[in-house]
């Protein structure tokens, strides 16, 4: 058995999303062994964050101040407005080096299932913006699942009297993707999506 | 993109084993929003182990101390050496709460393809304490894998002058395994070693 202080690592590891109790014994070990050059910057990292990190009292990303440096950045166009469910899919938009205009994160789906409605979400916040930056559209980036697609509905029915459009991201084959591995749901999505080549 | 502290922080997550880049984003988000029950808890805990934990002399098991809790446990049979690969391994023993005696941590096994020696592993240490400590058998816990055997059978020929009994652990069917699910080599060694049940 780990000693006190590995154990008590060990017991915070495994409640990391992704790492279960023998996955978080490895990533222990490891870092024991890797004292200089993980355990102790990792410490420092988290103690750095544990201090600096908050959230962007506008958009609802992760930062270092009060504004983000998304909605600081005067070269981001105000006026269209990505909704994302998650700072993590604000993220893989970002990777993504396609979009260039400012976010809002929802901070979660509507969801029956988990009791999720309306008012746990981030949605007043966003109303107030569309009108006070003047935003000209607004992209539903949500997910192709059943309850991201009930908030985009949900979202686009609120939005109907304001008169300006409401996307929402395309559903279909991801690039690379073999039909062969992809589920019946996204092949119906693709094939009533599909555009003409020519 | 994440500011450059959370940056900092998941660049070292992604390190961890069992931890890619995705799920290392996930797990900084999750350390952000649970700052103080997870972020900060962990942030001391590392610190706390960067600065107490370290190899035992005598066994190479991880403690907070020179002699770890089992080499310093008079109730622990020091005439019995169980000799494992990696500190992991003698957590797995410990759990099985089964064995009595006293460990040896090899710190790895003999490998060709790794160019892993005889003198890269914690052998003169292990024949000294077979000396010193009387030990009457030598339990062989290493990996049924090829390396694993190697290592058994090299330690084997190296103690055989000793006159002392040395084991290793049964090969076979795993408790409540399905044959179905067993590759080739684990059912050719359970039959093998079959017991005659009367
Ligand atoms: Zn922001
Ligand atoms: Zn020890």
């Amino acid at each position: 058995m780990p000693d006190a202080p590995l154990d008590d690592l060990i017991g915070l590891l495994a409640r990391l999303p992704g790492l279960g109790p023998r996955s978080a014994r490895r990533a222990a070990l490891a870092l024991v062994r890797k004292r200089r050059v993980l355990l102790e910057p990792l410490a420092a990292a988290m103690a750095d964050v544990a201090e600096h990190a908050r959230e962007c009292l506008i958009c609802g990303n992760i930062g270092t101040s009060e504004r983000c440096d998304i909605c600081t950045d005067p070269k981001r166009d105000p006026t269209t407005l990505c909704v994302v469910e998650s700072v993590a899919d604000l993220w893989a938009m970002e990777r993504a080096q396609v979009f260039r205009g400012r976010y809002h994160v929802m901070g979660g789906t509507l969801s029956a299932l988990d009791g999720i409605g309306p008012e746990d979400l981030n949605l007043p916040r966003m109303a107030q913006r569309i009108a006070d930056d003047s935003v000209t559209e607004v992209i539903l980036a949500l997910g192709a699942t059943v309850d991201g697609q009930t908030t985009a509905h949900y979202i686009a029915d609120m939005l109907e009297d304001r008169g300006i459009p409401v996307t929402s991201l395309a559903q279909g084959v991801p690039v690379g993707g073999e039909l062969d591995y992809l589920d019946d749901g996204t092949i119906t999505a693709a094939l009533s999506a599909r555009r003409q080549m020519r």
